[in-house]
């Protein structure tokens, strides 16, 4: 198995102002065809630093993937350290320049910058932006650099880098993944179950990750065959789904929504949604993803308790005897919108997400919830409480809202 | 100058499964106590290579931190790792068990594992979890661990990592930054201008760092003193106020819904919003902050064609005649939600979020937005187009649907 070592570049990243994703869809889109990232690291850009840690990874690791430093700006540093580190002088590439001139005009002054690049670089194509991407390599070693802009980066991933990888280590001794997971669960269950399996079965390594009112248990071996590991699988896959089967859902990504979406999709279900705390996370989280409009209508999010009355249609009486956040008021939001909207399901949620506006009555983090069909016309109603900060609480409620739905649509 | 190296622990990670906040978070809160951190690492929870990694970091850090894996579960490996690099045994901690008991109950299992800590480490207390923090010193380094749950690692890095920092490591030459945030530019307008300016002033290291439509520029120097800084960097932040101060915005997070949301609590303007491509996604990122009751009332997710009709007043014969995708679509619905929620702003938005559904004429990215208020009562609409993902044409809107509202707003 080669050795693969990511680094990602940009003092933007160690001061946390920038969150960064480029690592986990590099991680991801390698696990996907079989390799492992053994190592990730995130250097500044100051340039002896950055070829000391540079040429480090390159001594224990068969390719290394570095991002960021790659445009044209003042502040971009990692073409000039790499090609140093490869004794690579620079030249003018008139067929890129003729590329970046066609899309981009004859006015923008980097392009004669971001056309000079080293002599002794493999150019992987960035199809949106100025920044080539460069491989070098050296007695087997190899070394691509791709640029940290997110759009441009994952096209070159997809389309440059991977290829390139798998022309060039064939796959002899893969890791096989399984992926399990479980809507409304907590870790320590999963665990409990898990830990006199993995005796009985030294061969799977296990890894199980908590998301907020989700869990996701991932079964991972060394194995010549899919068909193999699945076998190695067996036992410790057979045991977790039937131990867990009401609360298992089945997703590439491991959101609940991914779930939702296909079986509202495959059903012919149609969605609407009434938000109060979690202010349009469950309508954004779903319609991220392609194809949602064909069982998502839309939703209200109802945030002042003016729009609960007036686009909701609460009666200002319930609003004020039991308050925004209680049974009343959630069965009777969904009940509302999936008449307005006329759909098969609706979800309404109201709670504290805090941090301020608890009481001791209803405490921070405290949320009802509703959910509206054919089977409960009424409204099922159920009431429970996240904890962390606002934008915990918010991701959690979304998770158990959709956790619910998903135990209530798929087990009809 | 102290040291600091931070290594994320989990497989999770470097198989791209869970995006790293946790690594975002410490690096933010570490600078904004004037910390830097030099370098950041994941890595695997294999013990062996873990040991190697954390014993490498030791030597050259004055002080490491370590998150995740202290968790009682089977793939929890970090606290024996650790107790083994500091040759510590381990010891049954009464007090904290006791602790744990009356904030559990004694049915948790777990409980007499996670009361067993290394005899050599200082613990960190952990307010909402099990998983105790641990500190260990030799010969003037340290090493911190802490667990991977964010919300248990947030609370414990603030009110116990920090403190215990900035008691044993007293600043002596500090960076201060300066960082500045511009809506609606993209990044090389701002390098044309940087260029010259830094040439003339050696003494700031510059970062400029482009997001879906928004840009900011972070400037960093050592200094004495906060005032000695602000006078290094007085000639180029001047200049770049100045040549793009109408797109300025000012927000701690440099994300523009928190300046929206502070000029709006400020001035005590309201705002609705009617969201189709967005699908929730600009409710979602105001809501997130922390009394964002105060002025956003609330919004329409009208993903469907049947609820700009039904709920935002649409007529069928616009959405015929010029389909949703229209100035006169968007117009309407901009209009409608303002009136129907009665708010000085509101905001529409109809676009083609992709990878799906985009033609000749109306192409993936493609989108009209629409700004109503009482200075543009038949609404100031505008067109653009987006790229990338469909997630990151859906942030991009975001951010460009709430720059424009910035501009329109906050210069009246």
């Amino acid at each position: 198995m080669i050795h693969i070592e990511l680094v990602t570049i940009g003092k933007e990243l160690l001061s946390g102002l920038v969150l960064n994703t480029n690592a986990s869809f590099i991680c991801h889109e390698f696990a996907k065809i079989g390799f492992d990232i053994q190592r990730h690291q995130t250097l500044s850009d100051d340039k002896a630093s950055l070829k000391k840690g540079l040429e480090e990874a390159l001594e224990r690791s068969d390719l290394v993937i570095t991002t960021g430093g790659l445009g044209p700006t003042c502040d971009d540093e990692t073409r000039a350290v790499v090609a140093s580190i490869f004794a690579s002088e620079f030249e003018y590439n008139a067929e890129l320049a003729a590329d970046l001139y066609a899309r981009y005009g004859e006015t923008l002054i980097s392009i004669k910058d971001q056309a000079t690049v080293p002599k002794k670089a493999i150019l992987i194509t960035n199809p949106i932006g100025t920044a080539s991407g460069l491989i070098f390599a050296r007695d087997g070693h190899y070394l691509a650099c791709l640029p940290g802009v997110p759009k441009e980066l994952t096209v070159m991933v997809t389309d440059g880098l991977l290829p390139f990888v798998q022309e060039h280590f064939p796959l002899t001794d893969p890791v096989y993944r399984q992926a399990f997971y479980f809507c409304q669960l907590a870790e320590m269950n999963v665990d409990a179950i898990m830990r006199p399996l993995l005796e009985k079965n030294k061969k799977i390594d296990v890894g199980i990750y908590p998301s907020h009112g989700n869990v996701s248990v991932v079964l991972s071996t060394r194995a010549e065959s899919e068909f193999e590991a699945s076998k190695i699988f067996k036992p410790v896959s057979t045991a977790l789904e039937m131990a867990f089967s009401g609360k298992q859902y089945k997703s590439d990504s491991g959101k609940i929504e991914e779930a939702i979406h296909q079986l509202f999709l495959e059903k012919g279900y149609t969605l609407s949604l009434a938000e109060s705390c979690t202010g349009g996370s469950i309508a954004a989280r779903l319609s991220k993803l392609s194809g949602a409009s064909g069982y998502f209508l839309g939703g209200v999010v109802a945030y002042d308790n003016s729009v609960k009355e007036k686009v909701l249609g609460v009666p200002k009486q319930i609003l004020e005897r039991f308050g925004a956040v209680s049974k009343e008021t959630v069965c009777i939001m969904a009940k509302n919108v999936r008449e307005i909207m006329k759909t098969d399901y609706s979800i309404a949620v109201s709670g504290i997400a805090g941090p301020t506006g608890g009481t001791e009555e209803k405490p921070i983090g405290m949320v009802w919830a509703a959910i509206c069909s054919d089977e409960f016309p009424d409204a099922y109603a159920w009431v429970f409480r996240s904890y962390g900060s606002r934008e915990m609480v918010i991701e959690s409620v979304v998770n158990k809202a959709l956790g619910q739905l998903w135990i209530l649509s798929s087990h009809k």
